[in-house]
């Protein structure tokens, strides 16, 4: 059985299998963090939870990198001769937009979180709920690392696409 | 003088041609009503500004579509023979990246500013200053359509690289 990337050269496969492998590791472990990233405190009497899940842009995130683990799982198992091989780097291209966009939109509201936002009276929530907003970080760090693997993977296969006999 | 997209056949260049002024086009757009919006409201005695610049997100969505702009622009009469011609798509990655988390972050943005995070407990300020809000909404979809015709030049240009003998 021969594997999506097993047309090129040996190293070169070897490049691609990694990239994906990181690929698939960045984006699940994004997934993971963001989706354990809860802490309940209290203010006075006020009990106060946060959870990944209040803020559609956090479930968005979660949402796209498991998309983007899944589709990574795939693309290591897919057989050349599928149709779906033939349409990687399109898929690439649109996997690498939707991350980019999570983490994107998760970016935004986490700054929101942690620096808030005086002229619309949104209030900095990071010194209450200071263990959840460090969860989120390290999801959106995770997150970022999964783009630039993406990022990498589509600019090397529009390389070794257009200029084959060139690397 | 030879352009970049002139190795192509009429058509496909003139279809190619054609999705460059749309995106120059969009992303202009997106930047102006985004750089144009504010709107001054009181609420009893207390004054109340809302502008672009007083969110970051926002700043940011400006400067991207600034940015896919003049790359629009500029590809459109880069010549045949420059070096930057053979990175067109490459960089065609760059922007689309660029110019999709830079919609994201402001509609993730825009989103808090309609609906508000109960618990995070920021408001929406939708209500008071409603005609910035439609403007804001005007600039995102136009900054969305520019998306959308960079990811159809990309798949495209990715189309055409790949298989110049079926299309």
């Amino acid at each position: 059985m021969h594997y999506c990337h097993s047309n090129m050269d040996k190293t070169k496969r070897v490049c691609f299998l990694l990239l994906r492998v990181l690929a698939l590791g960045a984006t699940i472990a994004a997934a993971i963090v963001m989706g354990t990233s809860h802490e309940k405190s209290s203010f006075f009497t006020v009990q106060f939870e946060a959870k990944f899940s209040h803020t559609s842009a956090f479930t968005y995130f979660l949402i796209v990198n498991v998309i983007g683990g899944a589709y990574s799982l795939l693309v290591l198992f897919l057989p050349t001769e599928s149709l779906l091989c033939r349409l990687v780097i399109a898929m690439d291209v649109v996997v690498t937009m939707l991350l980019t966009s999570g983490v994107s939109a998760a970016l935004a509201i986490a700054y929101v979180g942690k620096k808030g936002n005086s002229y619309a009276g949104w209030l900095p929530i990071c010194g209450q709920v200071e263990g959840y907003c460090h969860q989120v970080g390290g999801a959106l760090a995770t997150g970022f690392a999964g783009v630039i693997i993406y990022m990498l993977i589509l600019l090397y296969s529009l390389h070794s696409a257009i200029n084959p006999l060139l690397c």
